[in-house]
């Protein structure tokens, strides 16, 4: 059994904080900073690499995260953690989102069912309804074939398979792989269904409910607005909507649904896109080969991860450097920064996956704990984010550390020659630049024209985005959270945070309010 | 002439740091609570309020705040700025956004063009042009009507345009307003344009090209994609593009546009969707009456921000509550979160304009400041963001100030009634949920599912997301950015922290590198 301790206790911590600091503008010139950009480089799989040159890391602070590694004991911790352990302390939860792409240990048994063997049945129920509704097997009312799905839910059923859909889209276009189009409602703003309904033909529409507990309030309302849409357009909703939801929710057995696909509570929302959560919508919108090639990427990710050696595992090293980054050298917001228009957004996935799994106060066992923890996430599409907000990432009075991301060659291909290069070359030297400014800066005698540098960041680079390489970014963040949790010894895998605005929602709608709530609630007419 | 100082040479700055903190939980509970919502809110433009009673000022931190104001002489400075003084002094500009929408003090004469004239006259170009392809007077080469107009362009001439076009577009489409369709391509990545001209009928299809200097390599890079596009469907580029830039770029008087409308300098991106560059997309969707209707809003908010009294000027009191926070109670980041679908790129655009204004580190003069200035910014939509990343905002260990919008009504009217409310009054339930909950926290013995509390939050709320009220949004947190420029000394109108990367990526296309730069140059193979 691990030992689970408060960061802030390790001997090894302490050490590093006395490692003499890197001054990354001064290794990051001249020769020395193309022999870190061929050294400090880790191979993910899909052919993606960490290349971290430009974090302010060199062998003395690598060595000392070495040593936290091992102390805070993080790669027996994930071993515990897929041979089945109670990981979700304060949930008393199994952690099993890896599970739905591969089995990296020992056989999961829980409640006489083999856990790999439930996720696998799910995803062939799944891939056999998608390859109906493709073959025309399963159509409408009318006897015609749907065109299009929608997904019902809100935050990990929601943004996960939705930056993986935008992720793959144009990909699944040019390589003949796409079958329907996806949209998503997520919000209880009735608008945002209405416009989506408005945008759509209802009935050649398929409709994906997704909800775990079978009780979100979003996505029950939601689902009413759609059902109302479908009965005023003379269609019978039940040959319209699927459900993805555990075996005990009220949506699980009823007739409702032309199908019911199920998960468990050992697979959190924001770790859901692997499972059903985005397996239903994916293998619509792509196929189930196509999603099957996702979960591929993402299963040799997580192969990566379970490595003890700190320089071969890039989501322990990501990880290691972030809590260097947030802990010791006090950087508060991480800036997640993919120059892929297919990947706008993979930074609003990793925001929530990130900030709801570590934005916490207290350890694993519910005490305070005394160092920060989790960091803001953000992050827009390069080069976008070039036009925008990067002027404070370069001369702002806070250091914020970035995560890019790139890929050599575009998914559509289609690409146009200006003053000699074309845009995807443009689009990559744009990133490259943008490592070095933000390292090396640049004098000048003019303040307002002068970049102090020593602004922190690392890239994944890739040959192109595709199912695989999607699958492991995916895994790559998620276990680098996890990664973190470990190390900041946090539950990462529950979310109370989340339940005081629900309870008192729910008091406003029942009128039971005073002080300032029905003074808010008076002035909003509720 | 106002006197620019730094802030922490101001006196009041000093005392404000003195006068005590106020205990946000305490004062917010109990009918002391209520009494603050209703006490500490100003009225807007529009019909919209802006509500202060859930931050951590109190009488005393407003006076404080009051007299910060004076001796910075915030609203002196903003009468100079719209008197037409070179504000911008890095660029040695005048800063003229305001007076597309209105003129609030003297006449701005510039090189003997009268600057308000100017405006308004390319206004009236635009309204003209965008009627006569409404009423199909300007059609295609087959003499058939334009159905989708499509913006290109990067930084501010998409984000601001992009997030109001999304801001009413239902709005629109609902009270029979909605003329065509508008798309935005902005990223030099091929994929972006590429997926948006599969996604439009070029036919017909009009193309706003936007780039005051007439010089953005994306936005030319693009429009030859575009132009590409045109060629290979047998059209001729010049019937179907126009050209919103200076009168002094390449692309002015060029005929390869149906027309050219015109801004100028003193217009920065960031702060352009009130000229031609939100105007000619926003006219052509949804017709010149919308987006005068957009401008006047913008107007009557800009009047209130000259009050000097700080009490009865939202952005003003909104911007010295941000310092506050961010120099006193040492917050590093801000959350905008507007309860509107509609307003779902809203909180880009914002992360944009206040972070491309204020992140800097020297003053207005060059010279180095010894405080922090502009924070992060960042947000969601709710209730999205409250099944996502919110979990942080509650109960992480960073205190993130709180930015809400809301509206009493929907754009689109559609709704249902589940559970014995509609959709509506869900979405504003959680609003006032969220406030509550953040300000006043909730006690357990389980520490895991204790709030804090103490987290500050304002409100704006509306009736209706109407063109006047996104109008009186959008100029609202623009003089909220510059108040807090001015009170930081800072130049909030220049970007030269995005000059670094523009050199450097040149360098890598003319293979003209070494060191670090080539290194990252080879690996992604350009």
């Amino acid at each position: 059994m691990a030992n689970w301790k408060n960061l802030d206790t390790l001997k090894s911590f302490s050490d590093l904080k006395n490692v003499k600091k890197v001054n990354l503008k001064s290794v990051m010139s001249g020769e020395e900073g193309a022999k870190r950009v061929a050294k400090y480089s880790v191979k993910m799989a899909a052919g993606l690499n960490y290349n971290y040159a430009a974090k302010a890391v060199d062998d003395d602070v690598l060595k000392a995260l070495e040593a936290l590694a091992k102390e805070a004991e993080l790669a027996d911790k994930f071993k515990e953690l897929y041979n089945g352990a109670v990981i979700n302390t304060g949930e008393k939860r199994l952690v099993l989102h890896q599970l739905t792409r591969g089995q990296l240990g020992d056989d999961v048994v829980c409640d006489g069912v083999n856990k790999r063997e439930f996720y696998l049945n799910e995803q062939k129920k799944i891939a056999d309804f998608a390859n109906k509704v493709h073959n025309g097997e399963i159509v409408n009312g009318a006897g015609e074939k749907f065109t299009t799905v929608v997904q019902i839910g809100i935050g990990g059923s929601d943004l996960g398979p939705r930056a993986m859909y935008i992720g793959l889209e144009n990909w699944a276009r040019k390589t003949g792989n796409f079958k329907m189009e996806a949209k998503f409602i997520s919000n209880v703003d009735p608008d945002d269904a209405a416009a989506v309904l408005n945008s759509v033909d209802v009935a050649h529409s398929i409709f994906v409910l997704v909800s775990k507990s079978g009780t979100t309030l979003e996505t029950l309302t939601n689902e009413s607005f759609v059902k109302d849409a479908l009965k005023k357009a003379g269609l019978d909703a039940s040959k319209h909507m699927v459900a993805v939801t555990s075996e005990t929710s009220p949506l699980a057995k009823s007739s409702d649904y032309l199908a019911a696909f199920f998960m468990d509570d050992y697979i959190g929302g924001r770790f859901s896109s692997t499972s059903g959560v985005g397996g239903a919508v994916l293998s619509l919108a792509f196929g189930p080969e196509v999603f099957a090639r996702f979960l591929k990427g993402a299963a040799e990710e997580d192969k990566l991860a379970t490595n003890a050696n700190l320089l071969e595992n890039p989501a322990m090293l990501d990880a290691l450097i972030g809590v260097y980054e947030r802990n010791i050298l006090g950087m508060a917001t991480t800036a997640v920064l993919p120059y892929s228009q297919a990947l706008s957004r993979f930074p609003a996935h990793l925001q929530q996956a990130d900030m709801e799994s570590n934005g916490k106060s207290v350890n694993r066992f519910g005490e305070p704990v005394n160092y920060v923890t989790g960091p803001v996430i953000y992050g827009e599409p390069g080069t976008n984010g070039q036009h925008s907000f990067y002027q404070l990432l370069h001369q702002g009075t806070d250091i914020i550390p970035l995560q890019f991301i790139g890929f050599k060659n575009s998914q559509i291909g289609t690409d146009v020659v200006i003053q000699g290069s074309t845009s995807q070359q443009k689009l990559c030297a744009n990133v490259a630049a943008q490592i070095v400014a933000f390292a090396c800066g640049k004098d000048d005698e003019n303040n307002n024209k002068k970049f102090e540098g020593n602004r922190p960041s690392s890239i994944i680079i890739g040959e192109q985005l595709t199912p695989e390489a999607l699958g492991a970014l995916l895994s790559h963040f998620e276990n680098k959270i996890m990664f973190q949790g470990f190390t900041w010894n946090l539950n990462s895998f529950d979310q109370e945070g989340v339940q005081l605005g629900k309870v008192l929602a729910k008091k406003v709608l029942a009128h039971e309010t005073d002080g300032a709530l029905k003074a808010y609630s008076d002035l909003l007419n509720i």
